[in-house]
């Protein structure tokens, strides 16, 4: 099942219903970039509140759409993880460490917000320099 | 004996009063899950000022509630790692190197609230990549 992306303003949101497929996550990395372009988005947010297993694979893709559209100039954040895949994604050493993570779509849309009112280019990069 | 948890606003204070057990560090790592859900907590702080032994179970918990917390979107920080502590820590190769630390709870309150006001959804972490 495709996961639908909805753009709101300068952000695309992809909302993923159920447990993503191998295709699916592929699928879902090409619309995003293609998206990106078309839409100039400046965020992106994924929000896994629907996902009840997140295996290394999905962690993984997750992480690339991250890299591959900050390479865009569009910043990703994470929304909706919810306890229970924490807990086992810290298991199994599957962090998202060098990415952005909100409690839900609220939060994830605040924290774009606060980062495009900044006027920067990444979120939270440049302190401690 | 459980840890009790505070809330300042958007940020949790669990202040570790005594020598953790296991199922007391259980109990905290999912008291602080709930929490941050319950209350939208965008920030952590772990006080172990009255702890003076760290075993290696207690440090891979207390990193382990960081991990899961982040991905909840809340950051957490450690603060008042006594230096005896300190010293024991790295001569059995337990460090926090992933992990926020600061002196004591008035620095790592500083330190949220530097980051909240900067809308960052991470810390620094990424900087120098």
């Amino acid at each position: 099942m495709p996961v639908p992306i909805l753009k709101q303003g300068p952000i695309l949101i992809a909302t993923v219903q159920a447990a993503l497929t191998d295709s699916d996550t592929e699928r879902l990395q090409h619309d995003l970039m293609e998206r990106v372009s078309r839409f100039r988005a400046q965020g992106i947010i994924v929000d896994v509140t629907a996902i009840d297993v997140m295996d290394s694979f999905a962690a993984r893709s997750l992480r690339t759409i991250a890299h591959m559209t900050r390479l865009r100039g569009a910043e990703t954040v994470i929304v909706g993880v919810q306890p229970e895949v924490a807990f086992a994604m810290v298991q199994l050493g599957l962090g998202f460490e060098d990415m952005h993570t909100a409690l839900d779509l609220e939060e994830g849309l605040a924290l774009l917000n606060r980062h495009r009112a900044q006027g920067k280019s990444t979120i939270g990069r440049d302190d401690g320099r």
